[in-house]
C-alpha cells in the first residue's frame, strides 16, 4: 500500500517508545497532546501503548496496533545513540531497507553549524529512514520522522522531545490527517463544585446513558467535570448536538457549575474578580500559600490580588492580621473566630474589596479529639460583613496534599459565590 | 489458580482505563509513578497500555497483558458510574461474578457519613467485586480494589485518583509484591544544582557509558539529577555495586550536590532549618506564595517557617516589608535594592534567623529591555548582614511556570548554602 492510496483515517493508536518512561522516569505527556490534536481532526483513538528500547517488543507493538488503528503514531527512539530503533523497527516492519535520505543529512550539518559542533557518524544515523518513506522534517531538532504505510496502517515516527513533536505533527502530519479524515470530535467540559460526583450523576443519569452526545463524569479534588462530546461532519453540527444537552445540564446544575473546559476554581474567580474590578487581599494558615500560588500561576494575576500573608504562628496572626490575643486563647487558631478576624485583617490592612482566610489542621500531625485533621475554618470578608464557613475535610484524613488542595477549591468557591452574588 | 499459589513476580504490566486519557483530557501520571515503585521492588516492567471506558477493548487489553506479565495493575474505572467498569471486566476475565463485599459496603456508610451525606444505589456499585477477590481496601475514597488471580497472571485494580491509587499500592499492593519478587532494583538518585545537564554529564561520562551499575542523569527545572541503578540478589550486593560509584561521582561534584532520592530543594531546607532550630520568614513577589506553598507541603514545616508575605504590590512591599519608597523609586521593585530590603524587613518584622525574598519579572508580559521576563533577585538576610543574587532565567520567557519554579528551587539553594555555610 502506498501512502496516496490511503483515502480514509478514522482511527489511531500511539506507541510510545522508551525504556526511561517504562522505569518511571519520565511522564508521558506526548501521548496526551497528541490525543488532544487527533481529537480535534475527527480521528478516534482507542489504544495508547508504551514499549522500552527492544526491537522485538516494538515491532510486535508496531503490528499489533496496525491490526487495530489506521493511523499508528510513535514518540521516542529516534536519537543518535544504539538505543533509538524506531526508524530501524519499521523498516524491519515493512521489509524495507534502511537508506539515506540527502535531505537529512543535509539538515543535520546545518543544525551542527549552527551549534558551532561537528557531528559525530552516529550523528549521520539520524539521516537513515526506511526506503520509501516519506520524511517528516523536524525543524527544530536534528532527527526527522518517517511517513510510511505498512501493514495495512500508516506510520509516523516523531521524536520524544514535546518541542520537535509538536512542530512535526503541526506541519506535516496534522495537514495530511485532516485531507483523510471525515469529520471532527468536539467536547466540552462543565465543571461543578459542592456537588459529590454520584449525586450530580444521578441528577443527569439519562445523559451519561445516552451515546450522541456522550457525556462522562469525572471527579477529583472537590471538584466533578462532565465532558459532553459528539463526532459530526462539520464543527455547526457537533455543536448543535451537544448545546442542548448543556443547557438541559445546566438548568439542574447550574448552582454548582462554575466553569468551561480549562477552567480551574483559580482562573475563574481571577476572571470575575478582574472583570469587575475588585481586589482581593489572603491571610492562610494551612494552606501556607496554595492560595496564592494558584492565582499567581495566572498571568495577570496582580490586577486583583494586592497581597497575600501565611500567617502559620499564632503571633504573625496576631501582628500582621490584628487578630485579637484573646479570640486566639479562647477560641483556637483554628476556629470560626480566627478565621473572621483573619479575614478582616487581611482586607483592613491592604484596603482590599474582599479578604479571604485559611485557618485548619491539614496533618498528619496537630489533630485532637475537639479539632481533627481535616477541620478547616474558611474566613470571608467584604464591606457588607464578615461570614466563617466550616469545612470537614477529615475523610481525607491521610493526605495533607487533597486536604490543602480541596481547602483552595473550596475557599476560592465560597469567594466566587459571594462575589457572583454581590453582582 | 489462587492468590496463594503465586509465589513468583518477575514481571508486570500497567493497564490505564479511561476514555479521558485517550481523549488527551488527562495526562496519565500513575503509570510513571507505579513504574517507579515496582523498578524499586525489583519487577521488571515491559509495556503500559491505556484504553478506553469499552468492555470489549478492556477485557482484550487485559487478557493481552497477562499473556505476557506476571502482575497487571489497571488504574481507573472504579468509579460509581455506568462507565466505571474495571471491577466487572475482570470478573468476565476470571469467569466469576460480581458479589458484595460487606466490609467494603461499611466502608461507603461510614465515608458518606464523614462528608454527612446518604449513598445512593449507584454508590453500592462500589461495594461489588469478582468473587474470590482479596479486597485492596481504599482508606482515602471509597472504592476499594481487587486483588484475583486470572488467565495465569494476578490482577490488582486500583482507582486513578493518584492519592487513592498511591495509599493502595502501599499499604497492601508492595507488601504483596515484596514477597514474591526474587531479586532487588536498587536505584540511588543524586540530586544536583547550579550546574547544567550536558557540563555534568561530561564531567562522569565512564560512569553514564558502564553498564552496571548504570547512571542516567535528567535534567528539570534547574535541577539535574542521575540515578544509580542495579539488580543484584540482595540489597548488600546492589549497595556494594552502587556505592563506590556514587562516591566518585560525589569527590567531583560535591558542590553542587543537595541530596539523594526523593528530596527535593524544599526538604533539604526544611531538614537543615529543623535540625539546627532555625527559623525563616518569606517575602515573594514574583513566585506569588510558591516558596511557601513548597515548604508548607511538609508536614512539620511550622517549626521553621514563621511567617511568608506575598507582596505582589509596591504599597505591600511598602507597608508590610518597610521596603523604602525611595528605594522602589530609585531602583523599581525587580532590583538588588528592593530585594535586599524586602529579605531584611521579612526577617526583621518576624524576628526570625533568616529572611528570604524573591522580586522578578514572571511573564508573559511585564519584560523590558532593561529589565526583561526572566529577570530575578533573590535577597537573603541574617544576623551577619544582607546579600542580594541575580538569576538570568530570560531563556525560560516563553513559560511562567518555568520561571517560577526554577525561581523557588534557586532561591531555596541560596538559602540553603548559606545555612551550610553558618554551620
Amino acid at each position: 500500500m502506498s501512502l496516496e492510496k490511503v483515502k480514509d483515517i478514522k482511527s489511531a493508536e500511539i506507541l510510545t517508545i522508551g525504556t526511561e518512561i517504562l522505569l518511571g522516569d519520565i511522564v508521558d505527556t506526548n501521548s496526551a497532546w497528541i490525543s488532544g490534536r487527533l481529537a480535534d481532526l475527527g480521528v478516534s483513538i482507542f489504544r495508547h501503548t508504551t514499549v522500552g528500547d527492544n526491537p522485538k517488543r516494538i515491532v510486535n507493538a508496531m503490528r499489533e496496533a496496525a491490526s487495530r488503528a489506521d493511523l499508528v503514531i510513535t514518540t521516542g527512539g529516534l536519537g543518535p545513540t544504539s538505543d533509538d530503533l524506531t526508524n530501524e523497527c519499521l523498516a524491519e516492519l515493512a521489509g524495507v531497507r534502511m537508506v539515506e535520505y540527502p535531505e537529512a543529512r543535509r539538515h543535520i550539518d546545518e543544525k551542527f553549524r549552527k551549534f558551532g559542533r561537528k557531528p559525530s557518524p552516529s550523528n549521520y544515523k539520524q539521516a537513515l529512514l526506511p526506503e520509501g518513506t516519506e520524511m517528516i522534517p523536524n525543524p527544530l531538532g536534528t532527527a526527522p520522522g518517517a511517513l510510511l504505510a505498512a501493514e495495512g496502517a500508516v506510520f509516523a515516527t516523531l521524536p520524544g522531545v514535546p518541542s520537535e513533536m509538536k512542530g512535526m505533527f503541526e506541519d506535516t502530519l496534522a495537514p495530511f490527517v485532516r485531507e483523510r479524515s471525515d469529520g471532527v470530535i468536539v467536547s466540552r467540559t462543565l465543571w461543578f463544585i459542592g456537588i459529590g460526583e454520584s449525586a450530580l450523576a444521578e441528577r443527569v443519569q439519562e445523559f451519561l446513558d445516552a451515546d450522541d452526545p456522550t457525556v462522562a463524569p469525572l471527579a477529583g479534588q472537590g471538584k466533578v467535570r462532565l465532558r459532553i462530546t459528539t463526532r459530526k461532519k462539520s464543527r455547526e453540527a457537533a455543536l448543535a448536538t451537544i448545546e442542548p444537552v448543556e443547557r438541559e445540564i445546566l438548568s439542574r446544575l447550574g448552582e454548582n457549575f462554575f466553569g468551561y473546559d480549562n477552567e480551574t476554581m483559580e482562573s475563574a474567580v481571577a476572571r470575575l474578580l478582574t472583570e469587575r474590578g475588585l481586589t482581593l487581599a489572603l491571610a492562610e494558615s494551612c494552606t501556607g500559600g496554595l492560595i496564592a500560588k494558584r492565582l499567581t500561576d495566572l498571568p495577570g494575576s496582580s490586577a486583583f490580588l494586592v497581597e497575600g500573608l501565611v500567617t502559620y504562628s499564632n503571633r504573625s496572626k496576631e501582628r500582621l492580621l490584628g487578630v485579637r490575643h484573646e479570640t486566639l486563647l479562647a477560641h483556637g487558631a483554628v476556629s470560626a473566630e480566627t478565621a473572621r478576624e483573619m479575614a478582616e485583617g487581611a482586607r483592613r490592612g491592604a484596603e482590599t474589596d474582599f479578604g479571604l482566610s485559611v485557618t485548619g489542621v491539614a496533618g498528619p500531625g496537630g489533630g485532637t479529639q475537639e479539632k481533627p485533621v481535616g477541620l478547616v475554618w474558611v474566613g470571608l470578608s467584604d464591606a457588607d460583613g464578615t461570614q466563617a464557613k466550616k469545612l470537614d475535610l477529615s475523610a481525607w484524613a491521610r493526605s495533607r496534599e487533597a486536604i490543602r488542595e480541596r481547602t483552595a477549591n473550596l475557599a476560592l468557591d465560597y469567594l466566587r459565590q459571594r462575589v457572583e452574588g454581590s453582582a
